[in-house]
């Protein structure tokens, strides 16, 4: 079930920088990656960088359709993630080989992955440095979230196949964003 | 106590996207901010990406003096890297303000901070972004780790002075870095 999540609060999905897959699609080929390195740029509208290594199979798809989507796994996908990450799409169909649901996107090409609790529909909107360190800036377009799936827990990467899940949630009063 | 870290491991310390705290120092004012908008871009030499709002007192002494030292902070430290994000330093001494220990890196102008269980020192090396996005290109030129602080939980922010502390760590096979 997906639900349309206003632009101004994509932020608070990724600023934390939690694992994320990114779908792509090139010649109706769908395909998924394992992606941590990404950061927020601005909160409104959404805009964020990731690095698609030149290595990574999506490269070609991404830099070809300039766009995809950004997936945001819970807790319960971590190992699929893992598994995801592991394989190339060059020699496998990772839908099919993880067990997860393509759904057509609103507005671009790469399939949204049903099983996630978020989905941000992306498009590169600045290729500048690409070239130098494969970093795509991407622009989200549209945004569903899961309302069964209410307060998932992500999970981060610090290296080698070791997640570190979502741990304790504490507040403090900030007027930090 | 700071040992010195192999450049080639530092990617490990930033790629799970942990809160992180950047030092300054312009006309030799040390001053802090704390930070969530970061990526890495390349491992081994290591380079990440920031983004230094130019809202921040931190821009005009990152722009003018090329270097920072990005600071990671484990759990104990969480209640003062909030802070620091409440704070500016246009009229605040933050290292006084947060009881924290300024001191001399070996390559750059800006300070560790002590209580830090890692300290990068970084030089800015690429400004074609700063511009739009206020992003900045960073090499790690020198990066220390404290021994005493072997097993460091670190912290997230999904916004709002909300934190998510590390919680349990799984491992899986994995071929990814």
């Amino acid at each position: 079930m997906m639900q349309e999540l206003p632009l101004d609060q994509v932020h608070q999905l990724l600023q934390s920088g939690p694992v994320v897959l990114l779908t792509t699609a090139a010649q109706d080929r769908p395909n998924i990656m394992t992606l941590s390195w990404h950061s927020m740029l601005e909160s409104d509208p959404p805009q964020l960088a990731c690095v698609v290594s030149e290595n990574n199979h999506s490269f070609v798809a991404l830099n070809d359709t300039q766009e995809c989507v950004i997936a945001i796994p819970a807790l319960h996908l971590a190992e699929k993630a893992v598994q995801i990450g592991n394989t190339s799409g060059r020699d496998t169909d990772k839908f099919a080989a993880a067990d997860l649901t393509a759904r057509h996107a609103w507005q671009v090409g790469a399939p949204l992955i049903t099983e996630c609790f978020a989905n941000l529909e992306c498009r590169v909107t600045d290729t500048r440095l690409i070239g130098d360190y494969n970093l795509f800036v991407l622009e989200v377009v549209e945004a569903w979230t899961d309302p069964q799936q209410p307060n998932p827990k992500t999970f981060h990467h610090p290296g080698y196949g070791r997640l570190v899940l979502d741990g304790e949630d504490i507040s403090f009063a900030s007027n930090v964003r």
